[in-house]
């Protein structure tokens, strides 16, 4: 028979299979389905390993960088996908994520239930480095998207550049050059009127 | 104005989003889809950070096991998914692959094509004990989903014990831990009659 341990960590890999299951405002570049919250995941690690040379502090731990992005949306699982432009919603998104990471951690063995509560509650906090950049790559990549599907989304929840301009300034935190790039999408985008002023 | 470099980068973190509708033989844990091959990519990142306690050689370089799961199935954009029982779509797979491989890493700057494109070969060529690790999760992950869901996928194709057996006998050059769990669950799967003898 096998150890207790593996076992709870093929039920933990078999728990958060439910995140392919987490439907994101943000849609697939060709329009035609809502991205979930895993192959977002998986996008923004492919990010962290392109797009590293940006990071503002030099060098990064890529590493943990690519931990973090792996986990950060596992919370989802319990606490959904909160759109963020949604007030109502992110009122109270911290505690809801919280009592999500202490079921959805708490299934594995404890040294990696540690290990994963920590990796998330660094990302949460946005303070070291490497959250920083991971942050900025969380918030840059569903712009990438919006642009691509023509402010799809934006335009059926009405929201304004101002809007975007606040919740996406953190990618100048974590890669200033990124942020940069950003502000032509931003600009472009109000310009072809996919995004309100 | 911004780099070329960026520009490409950009372009091919556009691309690859296209693996999202690659789709796999592999059904969700919960039975209601296809996996397509980007979550796929993310749930076997998850799995290395969890088990690489099993892998064979230790310490094993986990951020490089991180970096080929990440990208070994973006040759598939192109050269689609190919069911592992399928002997035809298996003779020129290596040849499908090879050339989408030349195009997709090939929209990336020279130094992160290389990058990728050895990354990807060392998956392919299971030499490396990184390489083997990484293969192992790549074939235990759809036997869990498998028997998650009553070998519907297997039923579906006719596939026998023997056939599972030689498929995933490589996870014992990897984790050979995780290969008597594997076996394990073979035989569970026999036992039910969820697979031919």
């Amino acid at each position: 028979m096998h150890s207790d341990r593996l076992r709870s960590q093929i039920e933990f890999l078999l728990e958060i299979d439910k995140l392919k299951s987490i439907l994101r405002q943000t849609l697939l570049t060709d329009g035609r389905r809502q991205e979930n919250s895993a192959e977002h995941s998986w996008h923004l690690s492919i990010m962290a390993l392109l797009l590293a040379e940006y990071a503002k502090d030099q060098p990064i731990d890529l590493f943990r960088v690519l931990k973090m992005l792996l986990i950060h949306d596992l919370v989802e699982i319990d606490a959904g996908d909160t759109y963020c432009y949604d007030e109502a919603g992110n009122a109270d998104k911290a505690e809801r994520e919280k009592q999500a990471a202490n079921r959805i951690f708490g299934l594995l063995p404890d040294d990696q239930a540690a290990q994963f509560h920590n990796l998330w509650q660094e990302f949460e906090l946005r303070e070291t480095a490497e959250a920083k950049f991971a942050v900025a790559l969380d918030r840059l990549q569903p712009l990438l998207h919006n642009y691509q599907t023509d402010g799809r989304v934006w335009r059926k929840h009405g929201i304004n550049s101002n809007q975007v301009y606040s919740r996406n300034q953190s990618i100048e935190e974590g890669a200033p050059d990124l942020w940069k790039y950003a502000v032509q999408i931003i600009l472009d985008c109000v310009d072809r009127g996919w995004l309100a002023k």
